[in-house]
């Protein structure tokens, strides 16, 4: 037979960008500063691409609690939630995201990505999922896992899922499934929208509040809460990895439906149960997220200065107002020299290229935190300035 | 439409045993001693079913390597290893890994479901995984979300997996998958036979060694080391919440294949990077087993001896040699009233029901580790004497 490793010998697909010094991938943090900057190959960077919005994964707090559940509980929890690895911190966590989320019940998974692969457990090859073309690769796997049928609508694009949605089976079940705050763009989704065609049409709607969850709304409860739409999302998960400064995800929506996904979601009965590290410094993030809005303020002001402060340099920014900035850069090879301008300027961006974004349209993906303080974000502005000048994309 | 909800309102299977009191999932655990033994309801229970073999997960160097690497590193990393969420720690766990291993590279993912998930991105839809009928449910989501065609032979049947085989399109890749030691049966694979026809047939072999590695060969390799047979196994990955006790996960094999997932394989590139903690944890426990075999052999031993109790009582435990006894129980209720009489006996095991095990053949889980002492397998031996005459198992 053929053999399944002789495609991977193909992968040269960076080697151009390799050859010029700017692979911008896996480059490890040997250690990290309480401001928020990184030390990488012995030099300290700003970062300018986490997702730790709030800035909270080296907060004192957490790594209190982290570091006292650890000492109490162990290292891990050596088994599913479903047969021995539950704890009473798993519960407690569980029962205050579904009361800070206005939802029934909420399970806790080991990941953001394991809580969105549960949906493979809801909807099964006889139905189909509606989904944005830019939903994360979790959903869209957990999509294949479970065998229903995918149809991808146009970002944001009502018109295309109203077309969508009318030519459904009206025999089958169908779910609309939409991240609140979008990853590469930054861009809310259309919740009203969503919400007006899922009462026309009888379905479900999953929101996938990853990047949003702690960061929008006024009381952090994300894009939801944003609209004013929090009872129009009848499944909500959530990543501990973006605003909760860990690791993790939940899943919450109504009693039932959580406790038929904690027997029958893979992702759940099947994965050992998160940390009691990550969980207690989940726990911790709630409180600060519930408590601290000013950590949200400070992360959508700094993103508002410094895009002020792009687009005025002459960068094409998009048009989101949540912290994720998208730097337009062109193709491959100019993005991954231009975040090697500024890695060389001493600052640490993302460079987001195809296939996860459209071929010619590679961008640097800029983020701020509640940690950004004025001096950093001039750095970072600087920092664009030199690189973008040296490379002819800004005047 | 019809309403994905509706089916998830039919959950009732376990309403009859949670009518008995002997509801067997979800039971959280308040508090853990340092001896493996766990308070649950206010009681102190004695692990039965933990994957914690080594006992690793509430040793002080794993919890003391946690602590640390928390506090100089944060309580999580904010982002995918691929963008900005790597570290200097990841990268010598994973050269650690890959040497232990006798692999040229490996990679660290966020859990061992998500490791096993890495698998989608080798095997595309013209290629076949031909995967044990007891793989885990990792394995096959990850064959799903790929999709490859997937054939299941019976469990270690090489006379099944042979025909597969023989029936596969030449002009085709294939992949044989299998744990190393299966989860529910205690059983190791037939790595033998399987590395036999892997090479007649020109196909790779996929190791999925979650349960052994750490346990099982005189250097903590695995199945893989057990059968002398490390060379056969093309790519192997392992999981971080049995032994190594915590959470997270690796996939290792040649550098070319492994620089090929680090870019492909979705659950790494869109998965948030391991905890800082856990990632310690998983290094510190490393150390352990390379230096302390002791570990591997008292759970040996110890199951040994509590199999040969058990079986002395007139219990069916199957063949496993390995730290997993699976005691039959017959039916879903006999088995659920197994465990609640063994949980009121003050031991905590793990009630294995369908789908997980054929109908009729539901168990309960015993498995021992490295922390049980003489008189906690007393206690256990004890528990189900008293529990298998009140239930009329056992004369």
């Amino acid at each position: 037979m053929l053999d399944v490793f002789d495609r991977c010998r193909l992968h040269d697909d960076f080697q151009p960008v390799a050859d010029l010094g700017a692979y911008p991938y896996y480059r490890a943090v040997q250690d990290r500063l309480p401001t928020g900057e990184v030390i990488i190959d012995g030099r300290v960077l700003v970062t300018a691409g986490s997702n730790d919005y709030l800035g909270l994964s080296a907060d004192p707090r957490l790594k209190e609690a982290a570091c006292r559940a650890t000492l109490r509980l162990g290292t891990g929890t050596a088994g599913s939630r479903l047969v021995n690895g539950s704890l009473s911190l798993h519960e407690e966590l569980e029962t205050r995201l579904a009361a800070f989320l206005g939802q029934e019940a909420a399970m806790v998974t080991s990941t953001g990505f394991l809580a969105n692969m549960a949906l493979g457990a809801l909807a099964g090859p006889r139905d189909t999922v509606l989904a944005d073309l830019l939903i994360h690769a979790s959903l869209i796997d957990s999509v294949r896992a479970g065998g229903a049928r995918l149809r991808r609508y146009r970002h944001n694009d009502m018109d295309h899922l109203g077309r969508l949605l009318d030519a459904c089976d009206p025999a089958a079940a169908g779910l609309i499934v939409s991240e609140g705050m979008f990853s590469t763009t930054g861009t809310l989704c259309d919740l009203p929208g969503i919400a007006k065609l899922a009462r026309r049409h009888g379905v479900r709607v999953v929101l996938d509040g990853a990047h949003d969850v702690g960061l929008l709304g006024a009381g952090g409860r994300g894009a939801a809460e944003h609209y004013g739409l929090e009872s129009a999302v009848d499944l909500h998960t959530v990543a501990f990895s973006k605003c909760f400064g860990t690791t993790g995800g939940a899943v919450a929506g109504p009693e039932q439906i959580i406790l038929y996904l904690r027997h029958h979601a893979r992702s759940m009965v099947f994965s050992a149960a998160l940390s009691p590290a990550c969980t207690a410094a989940a726990l911790a993030a709630l409180d600060v997220i519930e408590t601290e809005p000013e950590r949200r303020h400070r992360a959508l002001a700094a993103a508002a200065r410094l895009r002020a402060d792009l687009s005025g340099l002459g960068f094409q920014t998009g048009t989101s107002e949540t912290p994720i900035i998208p730097v337009h850069a062109g193709d491959i090879v100019l993005c991954c020299r231009l975040w090697a301008e500024l890695f060389h300027e001493g600052v640490f961006t993302t460079a987001m290229v195809p296939p996860s974004v459209p071929e010619g349209r590679a961008l640097i993906r800029v983020s701020t935190t509640a940690l950004h303080t004025d001096a950093q974000l001039d750095r970072i502005a600087t920092a664009f300035a030199a690189a973008g000048r040296r490379l002819g994309l800004i005047p």
